[in-house]
């Protein structure tokens, strides 16, 4: 087997452990806890659906891509709850070498283009980096107001909190945030977020 | 809500199903059975990292989204394991109604499109379905593989089973074709598949 192909093998099976790595959101139905594999799927085919409400004109399948390795990194550093705040000061650093070592399992001109992406994703100035943005937001959304709100009611988020990351949707679709915030006035009235 | 984007998040919600439809194939490390959502996410990413090898030009990103989508009628019609003939009889009958009900909770014109995508995978002609069946075959072996044959030898899956199975790797890129070979035989002399 020469060199390259062995390195693109090495790859496509290291990053099989994304499938270990659980997330805080419930699939429907209050099933079990989702990993990142079946989050970034999800986040992907969404994507698809959804691409026309965009706010700015988009190459959907560089979107896709994005979600499709968006967490690779936390295959090392781990998944982090989007409301933990010690946490969240630790990930940069935490993603950084995890972005490094695991990409660096390709040919070189491939972990180029794939840190990249996930650096513009991150860097979140892009079209596409918005838009994948607002999918990693509304995808949990979708399962946990199918929840009743299971998992906000279990970490006591608050309004506040769920505004603030959501104000990442509005800037990538404009009708999708007024999605996001009918849900959210839904799930204020039920008692599922702490005001 | 308007009912288009009602029935865009009708159906991203729905399709969360696809997480809880399990195949015969493990993760690596012997671990769990992996499920349909999880073996689709691998599968367009390793389409991407293997694209140069297929044997036709290729739109890639029709391959991914094609890879993405291509198991969601088994929400209904469950996983038929490639080895299994009885079911593989009545696999087509299943699969059809289950298209028919997933795909249409889309808007009608987001259904046809999709229908279509996932007639054009089956159909097994055009250079990106042949690709993304290369996929369908690859991701498993790789599992398959790095477990020392494990789910081959729980089935007993025979060298003739599985190379008439693999020839469809063949029609999508000989070179991985030469690779699933090497694999192959290297399992033979392992005794992990039965001759």
């Amino acid at each position: 087997m020469d060199n390259r192909i062995e390195k693109q093998l090495s790859f496509s099976l290291e990053i099989d452990k994304l499938k270990n790595i659980f997330r805080q959101t419930h699939l429907s139905d209050n099933g079990r806890n989702e990993n990142d594999a079946e989050h970034s799927w999800h986040m992907a085919i969404i994507a698809y659906i959804l691409k026309e409400y965009s706010n700015e004109e988009i190459d959907i399948a560089k979107v896709m891509l994005m979600c499709l390795i968006h967490d690779i990194v936390e295959i090392d550093a781990g998944d982090t709850y989007a409301y933990d705040s010690d946490a969240l000061q630790s990930q940069k650093t935490r993603e950084d070498r995890a972005k490094q070592r695991i990409f660096s399992i390709l040919p070189a001109e491939q972990a180029k283009e794939l840190i990249a992406l996930f650096d513009e994703f991150e860097a979140y100035e892009t079209a596409e980096s918005k838009f994948a943005h607002a999918m990693d937001n509304i995808q949990p959304l979708i399962l946990n107001n199918s929840n009743n709100g299971g998992d906000w009611r279990e970490h006591n988020v608050t309004v506040e909190q769920i505004y603030k990351r959501q104000s990442k949707t509005k800037s990538g679709s404009e009708k999708l945030f007024e999605i996001t915030d009918a849900i959210i006035q839904d799930n204020i009235k039920k008692g599922n977020l702490k005001l």
